[in-house]
């Protein structure tokens, strides 16, 4: 028997309006897949599960999380912290689920120095009319904001030469298998797919 | 319309008895794919033709051929030379084809060093008892060589780690499907995958 092979980290990230929540929610529906948690600061809602949802932890605990080195990536959002959790992370990839982690840009490249084995994936929609045009049709901004998120969009499209892979969504479902395709190749990596070591185990005698 | 993508170069290697050949003639069964056309001087077969099975040339003809720097790799064999042609690779190339070539480990490393942008897949099987078994279930070929082909695939499997991805070919369809996964993985490459360039080309006014 192989020993089971480690996950692989899939960092999933991509402006407002190019569906990347969506294609996630699609992908975890895979045995294979685990969601990363978050931990964060803020109370929790009314139908927020401890461990599910969220790690809640006090403003003192998580800055004691952050000094311990235990954070692979975090950000202040409106007073509250949000972060990922190296060990939740961790357990799960020596499991070997590959955790899907489905963070802002910036978040993305902080993780990169950390995790430099992690895969990044750029999910955008086919045009710039369409991110346009979901963001419009969502119906509950106005124009001002959608100018905004539009420009912020294309700040982070610029950064995408430092992702592994961008993946257009279009068709989510083609998106989604877009996705199980590159996690599938990146578990054939001679550096992961360890089999072939097994055969010169032998050389010795 | 966004231009049709390049195809990718696929360099398959693997020992005698990996079960590459079959798994070549899988792959081409879809349209995406181009099998390299090799150019020998052997005389054509019976049932060759030219341009279908080999480009079929002269020894001198194959000599300038070499010297024009028009042979992506070439090895001498029993007397006559094999060569993959660059021209057609190329023609295949830009009409987005992504070409299949099989060749051995010596070969691909000399394309390696000429097509940086193509992709290595070492085939083995699951196991060296496996190989073994294989071998000698051919029934054409006495002890003495089959050692010195187990020999030879333990060379070669050294030499993994220069490849890019290792194939298991434990089921053949499963083996064909992963090699599938790792070419589309590959478009999406942000140096393939150029989508995101013309999000940026409204930059300049």
């Amino acid at each position: 028997m192989m020993p089971k092979q480690k996950g692989i980290l899939v960092i999933i990230s991509g402006p407002s309006g190019s569906g990347k929540g969506t294609i996630v929610k699609e992908l975890i529906q895979k045995e294979r897949y685990a969601l990363s948690i978050s931990v964060t600061t803020r109370k929790p809602r009314f139908t927020e599960e401890e461990g599910i949802h969220y790690f809640f932890r006090t403003h003192e605990q998580f800055q004691e999380m952050i000094e311990q080195g235990e954070m692979l990536e975090y950000a202040d959002f409106c007073g509250n912290y949000y972060g990922t959790p190296k060990s939740y992370v961790e357990e799960q990839l020596q499991n070997g689920k590959d955790v899907i982690l489905e963070i802002e840009v910036q978040g993305a490249l902080q993780v990169k120095s950390l995790y430099a084995e992690s895969i990044f994936v750029f999910v955008i929609p086919p045009t710039l009319d369409e991110l346009r045009s979901r963001l419009t049709h969502r119906g509950t901004e106005d124009e001002c904001i959608i100018e905004k998120r539009i420009k912020r969009a294309l700040e982070e499209i610029k950064l995408i030469a430092q992702y592994d892979y961008v993946v257009t969504n279009d068709v989510i479902l083609k998106a989604v298998s877009d996705i199980h395709s590159i996690v599938r190749a990146e578990h054939l990596k001679p550096k992961r797919n360890e089999i072939w070591k097994e055969y010169t185990k032998g050389d010795d005698h």
